[in-house]
């Protein structure tokens, strides 16, 4: 077997997907991985430090993909539109839905990959509050329009996988963001009457 | 030594607080926290699973004290209001702040107790989603507002510990969610404009 494999991560991240599914992740070893891949145990960890890390890879990737808009946005931009367009750009990453609602099915089963996912999740709150600040929004409106971007960006991912009409990403965080922007209007008109 | 120590729990806390600060999380063992509270080991674990759960106790209670408020919210609360009350009724069972600040540092210190405070607010948000769905908010409006509750929360504690004024919790938990407000009708306005 060479050296070389072509798309090596991806069949092994498709093999872990599939093997997860069949059998549960827990009762799946990287051997096993491995072999339905068609590649050596080696390769494997010359790509993932283990199991858990073939459903989160890219992580560096996907909050790069997520900052670099918050960097770039116009001035004028609000902090909250800044972090909308940093969460409608993750849909740039995600592979097909299929693929982002097995992975989600199988977080959602096992509490060891909910933790890592919760950790995820809270790093890229924190780099999109560096970028915030970066661009001169103050500490507390920086982590709060951060963390309500993840809030967007969980919620609008719950909602894109599971919907029947099949809706873009973008339309998903416009409707999350929307109803965010009610829920807020709601107490403001309540505290006023 | 009798069976029955007064107030053992909070005696092992305060002992494990002061050597976590002093000698650090992960220098210190659960004989030591034991024999400066004056206590033994068993009794130790008659109160706490292991050295993490002694800063995580309580964990039942303080959801149970966010819960009930949005529970028994008025029925023409908003969703965010009655997430709101419950929010601050959270102030009601935190410790002192001195010892609050203290706890705040050891988990930032430390990614183990990163992770088990991450999933513990992961549960309150789950929490306080299902309170607000038993007041039929419908499922995406409850999981946002749950959320949202939890980002409030923590920036709330965060400003709270740090307050040179030390203005009560309140004080905090409405600024925090008045900023919330303005971050999003900022962006109802540039999306008008």
């Amino acid at each position: 077997m060479s050296r070389w494999e072509p798309n090596a991560p991806e069949r092994l991240q498709q093999a872990a997907f599939e093997l997860y599914t069949e059998r549960g992740y827990d009762q799946t070893t990287v051997t096993e991985i491995a072999t339905r891949a068609g590649l050596t145990e080696r390769t494997f960890f010359r790509h993932f430090a283990d199991k858990r890390e073939v459903l989160f890879d890219g992580g560096d990737r996907f909050r790069a993909t997520l900052v670099d808009p918050v960097d770039t946005a116009p001035a004028s931009a609000t902090p909250l539109e800044a972090v909308a367009a940093g969460i409608e750009a993750a849909g740039s990453v995600f592979p097909a839905v299929e693929l982002v609602r097995r992975r989600h099915a199988l977080i959602l089963a096992n509490p060891e990959l909910q933790e890592r996912e919760l950790i995820k999740l809270a790093s890229v709150a924190v780099s999109l509050s560096e970028a915030l600040r970066r661009r001169g929004v103050p500490d507390t409106s920086a982590e709060l329009a951060a963390e309500t971007g993840v809030t967007v960006l969980r919620i609008a991912l719950a909602r894109w996988i599971e919907d029947p009409a099949e809706r873009p990403w973008d339309v998903h965080v416009h409707e999350a963001m929307d109803e965010l922007c009610r829920l807020t209007a709601e107490r403001i008109v309540a505290a006023q009457a």
